[in-house]
C-alpha cells in the first residue's frame, strides 16, 4: 500500500476538553440509548483477565456514530445556528447517524455515497428519510461535499469535527461512570475520532487509566503516523475486512489526541475474523470485524501482563450486510478455543 | 416424511398448575440471567403492530432451556433427591443446560450426543465439565439415555417431564411480569415443552392472551397432530434448517397443553431463513433459525387482524455455528424490507 508523509496540521484549531465530552453527554442523553457494558464469565476464565465490553451496536442506528452527530447537531441548534438541510458523506455508520439526527430534528439530510454501499445500508439511510446520492467512488463522494461545504453547505463530517469527537466519547464516559474501573481501554482506530473522545473521556473519569489502538495491519495509516509523529496517509482504501478503519488518514485534529496514547496494535485478518466470530458467539450481539480489532489490541496488552487486568474494549457497532456475514463465518473459528 | 398416528397416552400424569411455574420461577430466579424484553421501532413502524420479543439468547448457555434442566435440578435437590450423576440426551441447547446445572449444583453429567453435532457445541457442553458420549445417531442417544434410566440412572428430558416444563414457562412470566401486555403469544414448537409452560405462564398473568405455536412446514408433526387430535410422529428426524424444531414428536405430557392453543403456523424454510436475518439485524442479537420460526407464525397471525395489535414472541436462542451462519446468510435477504 503506496503512502505519503505530510506534515501535521495546526492541531490547536480544537477547543476540545474533557469537559467537552461530558457536556456533550448531557446534550445527547435524553436522545440515545444508555447501550450496556457486557462480559462473558467464561471467557474471562479462558484469558485470565476481566473484560468489559462496551456495546455500541445496541445503540440506535447500530453504532456509536450517532453520539457524534447527535451531539453536532443538538450543538448547532443550541447556538441558533441549525440549517434547514444537512449534507455529509460516509459509506457506513455516520450515514445512518446523520440521517437519523435530521429526522429526529425535522431538517433535510443529504448522504453522498459510493454506489457500491451495500443495499442494507443505502436502504437504512433512506429509511430515516435522508436524500441519497450515489458517486462512482468513495473519493468522489468526499469532494463533492467538500466542495458543497466551501459553497457554505453545512457538513457534518464523520470525525475531523470537535463536537463528533466529543459526541464519540460519551460511550467511554457512560462505561466509566457505571462504575467500570479498567487498567487500559482499547477501541478501534478508524479515523480517530472515537479514540479522540475516549481518550478526552478517561482525563475526566479516569485520569491514570491507559488508553489503547488496535488497527489492521492491513490498513496501519495511523499506527505509522503514531510511530513516525506525522501523519501518513494511504492513497487507496487499504484492504481489509473491517470496513470502519479503512479510512485513508487521520486528521491533524485527531492526531492531536492519538499521539497521547499509550500504544498502537496492528491485527491481522485472520484475527479480527477470529475475534468477530467468538464476540458474536460469546456476547450474544453481532461483533463488527471492526469492533473486533479492539479486541484482538486488547489481548496483545494482556499477553504481556504479569498479573490479572481489568479491561474495557469498545465494540462500535453491530451492522453485518450478508456479504460480511458470508466473508466472516467461511471457516470455522469457534473450533479453536480463546486463549492468550 | 413418513409418519404415523399413535394413540395419545394418558396425560393425567403430569401435576402441573399455573402455580408451578410461579414455584419454578422463585426457585430459579437467583440463578438465571432476567433476559431483556427487546422490540424495534422501525420494525413496529413497517409492520403496523407492537412487537416485544423475548430473548433468551442472553440466558446463560445461549438458550431458555437452562430454565428447565435448573428447575429440574434445584426441585430434585429441594427433595432430597439429587444424586450424584445425571443423564442426559441432546444433540442442542439441552446438553449445555444440563452440563452448566450440574456444574452449578457440583454433580457429574454424562451427555449422550450424536457425533456430527458441530464441534462448538460439544465444546460448550464439555467446557461446563460434562462427559460427552458420541453415538452414531440421534436415536442411539436416546435409546442408550433411556436404558439407563430404566436401569435406575437420573435422566433429566428435554421436555417430557413437569419440572423442565414449569421452568421453561418462566421465560414468559417473566415477560408478562415486567409489563408486556400482549393479545398473543408466540413461540415455536419443538417438543412442545416451551409452548406448554407459556400456556401455564399465561394462564397465572395473562389468562385472556393467546398463545400461538409456529412449527417449521418442512417438521409439522405438532402441527398435524394439534389438527387431527392425536400424536403424529417423524419416524426420521425432519429437515429444516430449525434444528430445534427437528423432534420426532410431540409426548403425552406437552400434547395436553398444546391442544389448548389458538392455533398454529407452519412456516416455510425461506421465511424462516428471512426472519433469522432481519431479526438479528434490528434486534443486534443472533437469531436462531428455530427462534425465527415464532416470527413468522406472528406475522401469519397479524396479517389477519383488522386492528392494530401487540405481540410477545419468544425467541429460543442465539447458539449458531459457522455451517448455520452460511446456510442462513447464503442469501441476501435484507435487501426486501419486512412488511405483512
Amino acid at each position: 500500500m503506496s503512502t505519503s508523509a505530510v506534515l501535521e496540521a495546526d492541531s490547536s484549531t480544537t477547543s476540545l476538553t474533557p469537559q467537552t465530552v461530558e457536556e456533550a453527554h448531557w446534550r445527547i442523553a435524553p436522545h440515545i440509548r444508555k447501550t450496556p457494558v457486557l462480559g462473558s464469565d467464561i471467557l474471562n476464565d479462558w484469558l485470565g483477565h476481566e473484560l468489559f465490553f462496551k456495546c455500541e451496536g445496541f445503540q440506535k442506528t447500530g453504532s456509536f456514530k450517532l453520539r457524534g452527530a447527535l451531539n453536532a447537531l443538538l450543538s448547532l441548534k443550541e447556538n441558533n445556528a441549525l440549517p434547514g438541510h444537512i449534507i455529509a458523506f460516509s459509506s457506513g455508520n455516520h450515514a445512518q447517524a446523520v440521517a437519523y439526527g435530521a429526522k429526529m430534528l425535522g431538517i433535510k439530510a443529504t448522504i453522498y455515497m459510493p454506489h457500491f454501499v451495500s443495499r442494507v445500508k443505502q436502504n437504512a439511510t433512506r429509511s430515516y428519510g435522508a436524500e441519497l446520492v450515489l458517486t462512482h467512488t468513495r473519493m468522489e463522494a468526499e469532494e463533492r461535499v467538500k466542495e458543497l461545504a466551501r459553497q457554505g453547505a453545512c457538513f457534518i463530517p464523520s470525525f475531523d469535527y470537535d463536537a463528533v469527537i466529543a459526541g464519540q466519547g460519551t460511550a467511554c464516559l457512560e462505561a466509566l461512570e457505571e462504575g467500570v474501573k479498567p487498567d487500559a481501554i482499547f477501541a478501534t482506530c478508524g479515523g480517530g475520532g472515537l479514540l479522540s473522545g475516549i481518550y478526552l473521556a478517561s482525563q475526566l473519569a479516569a485520569p491514570t487509566t491507559q488508553i489503547f489502538a488496535g488497527e489492521p495491519k492491513n490498513a496501519n495509516d495511523a499506527a505509522q503516523s503514531y510511530r513516525t509523529g506525522a501523519i501518513v496517509r494511504f492513497h487507496d482504501s487499504p484492504p481489509s475486512i473491517a470496513d470502519g478503519a479503512r479510512t485513508l488518514a487521520v486528521s491533524a485534529r485527531t492526531f492531536h489526541f492519538l499521539k497521547k496514547l499509550a500504544g498502537f496494535y496492528e491485527i491481522d485478518e485472520e484475527t479480527i475474523i477470529y475475534w468477530s466470530q467468538w464476540l458474536t458467539h460469546m456476547l450474544k450481539t453481532p461483533v463488527e470485524p471492526t469492533s473486533a480489532v479492539a479486541m484482538g489490541a486488547a489481548c496483545a496488552w494482556l499477553k504481556g501482563q504479569k498479573s490479572k487486568r481489568r479491561v474495557l474494549i469498545l465494540l462500535s457497532g453491530g451492522n453485518i450486510d450478508a456479504a460480511s456475514y458470508q466473508a466472516i463465518w467461511r471457516k470455522d473459528y469457534l473450533e479453536n478455543r480463546p486463549e492468550l
